[in-house]
């Protein structure tokens, strides 16, 4: 591994983050909260971090494929430690754990909280914790778009042809050019979102931070009540609309609004799949609802269900209903959205539409191979074959998923932590989805938990994000023996050649 | 499909469960439980039905794999419902569907109850209910070993090569062959047992109850406080060392009696997997437990410890220590080891052994691949290649699983069991283990669930005990499309070639 070229990119993006760490101060003016000075010194201190990096390590033209692992791990370890600062010098957090948790909690996009009451904290720093989630999400669409493709990890390997951007190219211009386009569309989300909600009576500094938390299926709000807190079907409807969206293949975006069609979504097979899942559990719940009588208004009924639903699948985790109160089959439809999560290319967590939907496609052809046993058959995501190495690479993906549940359950309960609470902990992070059940169920927090859980859960999302394979690599003894030896320029050329 | 020949073998069947159902009627005498003319009545019903069968059905000579999963099937099915007779005419249950889950219960060698006490039961049903057990674990072994691999369902199509009898013949030759060998050992296991355990002080009929319950890995017992009733350290030794027998590879005792060594044993990876497994449960739940001075001896934690560990693992569900009082990490110890299952081959359910160990051997597999990406590598177990095609279908297996336990759970539920009952009585089920948690806890039944619940439930049995592919497979349209088609002779000799 080339430390020195990464720890150069590192330095960059923390010099990046430390202009980011300006934008409060506006806020900051406006709400009169005295967080100038504390803005001010973060900005300096991340300057100086990133600085020094820039300083000390010179740049690598030629990254190999195989740094970008330690890249993409370093920078989320990094930007969440400088990103943590501000809940540290602003009083309002106990013990650095506590801020390096809720800065991770950020920029994953989970939404787990320590707070009891977000109100505690100045609007200047509830808008920084906003702005971590807008961060974040704009590094996964990036990472999941243009950076996990080529190190052959996570399921947009299977939609390398139909990528935006020149492909046969090195990895830092084509990944500029992706990111370019892609955030287009980001921002313009941010924007219309934001104004929606202000049509809807929420003032600038609410809209924006909710639009934030919203487009990176965050899930922070700068309410306790979450997005409960407005009482508004129409700003609830608003929220339902841009997590639905955020939950997309941003790269489905982008080609609708440059073709100006919606066909490019209705032709997308995960597309379609994440609609039936929706439409499927939604109607569930809708009807079970009715049947045990939940709610007087079917109104209420709808939006509640639809608002819960797609918060669980986009694993955004905003809460309006207390689906305490709801049956029982409702819970086992909410527990098992958890785990599917957003398509692949969108900011949504959990373990992706895609992995699930060749999941039971390869099920439906075992069968049929059982019963004619001569019969060729294979799996096709729209018109494209899938090769078997996808498929088991699926398969590595979810032992990969148990292996982190059980080291981190077995972790955490170990700290005293009971057996529902620590087990949803771990399902709430490693999901990216924000509340877990019991202790740290939708109207409780992680603040109680040991601070040593807090660690585990903290290194939960990072692999939760990262889809697991980045962090796994780098806990692998093999891949740090590799980083001694010094012929990487050289190996690199040839992988460079043998994976384009 | 040949459904006369498959009928016709049902005939059989039912017609040998007749005889053994006069096999109470000596413990009818002894205990004088006047139960002697209700076994005669429903051995009499048993021939008439199996022979009705024979009669009708000419048997077939050339029965195609493919008969072979409504064979397995129909037969589970028949033998619970025969099973379920004198559940019912003793007039200890309170309806059929009772008696037929207690039936089902036992023949798929789960030990789920609809008892709060078991002692209502007369003696000599008490023997039957065990009995019940001994003949599914019978059934288990000839169908993991010689029926499934046939069928190319279940982990065992690995082991193909080394398996006991003739290989190039036809199907009903070689299972007899395989089930006379492995028999022997099931036979013996069961005769040292009960010698065992009378000579702890059990009496005979406690003890050949209990050895029918341990080495089918059912969990039935003739007390209400299970093996825990002894309070004898002899006796839950003993029953520890026969669960973590029976939830070994039958072919792996086979071969170390004919050899007089241990060397099968140590030779084999998955069974060094599963002692592994139970070495690091055990030792974690002994520290866990120490930690937390839940008891005062270590003798009595270090025996409680191991019995729950291989009680668990082995899906045999017996019961001694109160397990809720143990600190909350044991409990997810405990509940991973739910899902892990005994080795393929053995009378254990759940996922087996050798899946996890793919499973786990793939993921790092696919770690030194993303950091070795041009090195080819293979997955072995033991000196034989693994093919892809059997990777894929673990996968497989595993959608499946999901597939039926997110199904069960929804059914369950939407009766309106709570979410705790309802998605622990599916995982209790699928997995053949026995008691779940909250409602259908280790000191609670599933008598209070609906009889709704209680036919989903014996499904779910049903599905895990014939390795859910058989069950699909019949779920399927194309399946019985395929029925309607009178090429099945020629189809088969193809077949036959093909396969071998």
């Amino acid at each position: 591994m080339r430390i020195g070229g990464v720890l150069n990119i590192l330095g960059k993006l923390l010099l990046l983050l430390s202009l980011f760490l300006l934008t409060p101060i506006p806020f900051s003016l406006y709400f009169e909260d005295g967080m100038v000075k504390m803005f001010l010194l973060c900005s300096v201190l991340g300057a100086v971090m990133g600085g020094s990096l820039l300083a000390i390590f010179a740049p690598e033209e030629d990254l190999g494929y195989r740094d970008g692992f330690a890249v993409v791990v370093f920078s989320w370890l990094g930007l969440a430690l400088l990103g943590s600062l501000p809940y540290v010098f602003c009083g309002a957090m106990p013990s650095f754990i506590d801020a390096f948790f809720e800065s991770m909690s950020g920029f994953t996009t989970t939404g787990s909280t320590i707070l009891s009451e977000v109100e505690i904290l100045p609007e200047s720093v509830l808008f920084w914790r906003s702005t971590t989630h807008w961060l974040g999400g704009m590094g996964i669409i990036v990472l999941s778009l243009a950076i996990l493709p080529l190190l052959g990890v996570g399921g947009m390997q299977l939609f390398q042809a139909e990528m935006p951007g020149p492909t046969k190219d090195r990895l830092a211009p084509r990944i500029q050019d992706t990111a370019r386009i892609l955030w287009v569309v980001y921002f313009a989300f941010t924007l219309v979102q934001t104004m929606l909600m202000m049509l809807g009576g929420m003032s600038f500094f609410d809209a924006i931070c909710h639009a934030f938390a919203t487009l990176a299926t965050g899930g922070f709000s700068t309410h306790t009540a979450s997005a409960g807190h407005w009482q508004s079907a129409y700003i609830e409807y608003v929220i339902i609309l841009f997590m639905f969206l955020a939950g997309i293949n941003f790269s489905l975006h982008y080609r609708a609004f440059s073709q100006r069609s919606l066909k490019p979504y209705l032709n997308n097979e995960e597309f379609r799949f994440y609609m039936i899942i929706i439409g499927l559990a939604a109607g569930a719940i809708l009807i079970a609802n009715m049947g045990h009588k939940v709610y007087t208004a079917f109104g209420d009924n709808l939006r509640d269900t639809l608002f819960q639903v797609v918060a669980m699948i986009t694993t955004t985790g905003f809460g309006t209903a207390d689906f305490d109160q709801w049956p029982s089959v409702t819970k086992v439809i909410i527990v098992f959205l958890m785990f599917i999560g957003g398509c692949a290319g969108s900011t949504g967590g959990g373990i992706k539409v895609v992995r699930f939907l060749l999941f039971f496609k390869y099920a439906r052809l075992q069968l049929r191979s059982l019963i004619h046993p001569r019969a060729v058959g294979a799996i096709k995501l729209g018109n494209q074959k899938v090769p078997k190495e996808v498929m088991i690479s699926i398969l590595g993906f979810f032992a990969l998923y148990v292996a982190f549940f059980l080291a981190a359950s077995l972790l955490v309960t170990s700290m005293g932590v009971d057996i529902v609470t620590g087990m949803t902990s771990v399902i709430a992070t490693l999901n990216n989805i924000g509340p877990g059940l019991a202790e740290v169920g939708p109207s409780r927090n992680f603040g109680d938990l040991p601070q040593a859980a807090k660690v585990v859960l903290s290194f939960c999302m990072l692999a939760g994000r990262l889809e697991l394979y980045t962090v796994a690599v780098l806990l692998t003894p093999d891949f740090w023996k590799m980083a001694r030896k010094p012929i990487w320029r050289w190996e690199l050329k040839k992988e460079g050649q043998a994976r384009e």
